[in-house]
């Protein structure tokens, strides 16, 4: 099969051998979209090797082969699964259409205990950690990990998923409600799908961006936008400031942008060390909180209802093949989500 | 009088007319205490010229002239006092002996009115912002900063108020119960006060520090103390993470010692920026959280049932005329609290 991988520095579409099950589900993947992520790891700065790409959707190949399933820990522990767990493992058949978590846990610790294995000390985590990943025609997952995808969410809704769970994630990490006064900054896909998910919380948003073309796709559904070169007239006006550019001047306005006790969501992560004022931190009494993957099952309800636009953020599609062009494509300026058919 | 001043890169002991009172109490210090803010200052790192000092006792030399005395806001709007305003506020005598909250606000705004001054955006700052402080025979504050202090109280205990205030703030920032598991970093005077404070909750607490001198004045109260060189063995243990060492290399090792989704707790302030590894902190989803002033009520009910030895913090006492002299002391490695005596 055809898989785009980095390895030794190089960026390449690869023919490997298909994956083999064996404790695990296998999935023929339909199409996978390219993450910022993906473009930091094949830049060497995240010292992952392999198959890249954690976004897809695709249809479920083949079961876990029983003999060397991984026992569910919870099962065999007579614990009750977590209220959290994906509603559909374990009722999946081959030929659904499926999603999948990216982080597979160990299945022991107290955390996979408790059905999240997002932090789970000795995971694995698709085309980042240790997994070979998306971008490619097969790839196997826990079967804990899939869900299928309900009928109303055609695949280039779905692919969306895991990106627009992250999104989701914000809200387990800060306190937002209809009074709150939110800010996101960055108007790249992440930014898009953050304030789009903010804004079903009904709370009161602003997003900062730099691409008119970008920020016209949430005001089109009623969100307040404005360029960045204007931000200094709303200083210290935001008790929630979600920062989603990814560069770390973010972080600046992201300061200037708070008042007194605001919290600093930070939702794209800076290679290597970032320069920050930290006294403004101490001084303002500032929560700077990192938030990553969310969960998967509040996104496909987001979907499911178009509550979210990500058609208006689809910005190209390759085949699997251009992989290395598509890669070049995804990280031009303004340039938003770059999708991979295999 | 005397006063210890910052001025044009100088550090002096100069004689000044003592303050006129105008709408604000006049103060005679006893005591006053040397924190590292003021050796930042006296660094040229904070912007600030004038009388320094923010940590005192003293006695109340006079009132405010009732003429120039300023309404208090809440007063004026038929606003009650919150909870949290100093009780004794408005019932202090000439001759009581007191101590005084360090922020001065402006009285009028939404956080004034709701007697927490400490983030209005127009305060003054005793010693740090645009009004001279304590290390000086006279001062002068709003009356509604003071509080008094109970006869139980000798003047060297009383000196630490503000400081352990500061302390004592954290609770204000992180929950911390008796389940929680602690690590401190830093045993200068700030570390040694927060694991007092933080021991008055019955978490699970572990102060770390390289001064075996220090670390010993809190292993006498029955707090776990670990020498530095030897953190590796505790990485990942903890929920809070108290960073008091004032060092930049305090916040990596926090990031360490922290599991996923816990709370680093920046209680000391760095100058100029810092190198931060905010990819870990989006990772492992912390939350790093700034913690400034404390509130003087909780630290005086400390001081008076003896719960906190600050005694054993006192490095030592110089008279204010030796001021240069004291803070070239306070700044030598492992010395704690230098008192100065007007």
């Amino acid at each position: 099969m055809n898989a785009l991988r980095y390895e030794n520095q190089n960026l390449s579409v690869v023919n490997l051998p298909k994956p083999s099950a064996g404790g695990e589900a296998i999935v023929r993947v339909t199409l996978s979209g390219i993450c910022n992520t993906d473009l930091e790891i094949a830049r060497g700065y995240a010292g992952f090797e392999g198959t890249l790409g954690h976004e897809f959707v695709g249809v479920l190949e083949s079961l876990p082969e029983k003999s060397e399933a991984r026992v569910p820990a919870r099962a065999s522990q007579g614990i009750e699964p977590s209220p959290n767990a994906p509603p559909e493992a374990g009722l999946l058949k081959p030929g659904q259409r499926v999603v999948g978590e990216i982080n597979a846990g160990c299945g022991f610790c107290e955390l996979c205990l408790a059905s999240d294995p997002r932090h789970c000390p000795r995971r694995t985590v698709l085309g980042i950690v240790e997994r070979d990943g998306a971008h490619a025609e097969f790839l196997k997952l826990p079967l804990a990990n899939l869900l299928s995808v309900p009928d109303e969410i055609p695949d280039e809704r779905a692919v969306f998923t895991e990106p627009l769970a992250a999104a989701c994630g914000i809200l387990e990490r800060a306190p937002i409600t209809e009074s709150t006064r939110v800010a996101i900054i960055g108007d790249g896909k992440l930014g898009l799908l953050c304030a789009q998910v903010l804004a079903t919380t009904g709370a009161r948003l602003v997003l900062f961006g730099k691409h008119p073309h970008n920020l016209a796709i949430v005001a089109r559904r009623g969100i307040e936008t404005i360029t960045i070169d204007k931000s200094k007239t709303r200083k210290r006006e935001f008790d929630v400031v979600v920062e989603a550019s990814g560069s770390p001047t973010g972080f600046d306005l992201a300061l200037e942008l708070l008042h007194p006790r605001g919290v600093l969501l930070l939702k794209s992560t800076f290679h290597g060390a970032t320069n920050v004022d930290m006294a403004r931190v101490v001084v303002d009494e500032i929560s700077v909180v990192g938030s990553r993957c969310g969960r998967f099952a509040p996104a496909l309800e987001l979907l499911k209802t178009g509550a979210v636009d990500v058609e208006s953020l689809i910005s190209e599609e390759f085949a699997l093949t251009d992989g290395v062009r598509a890669m070049e494509r995804a990280s031009d300026a303004g340039v938003l989500k770059v999708l991979l058919r295999p």
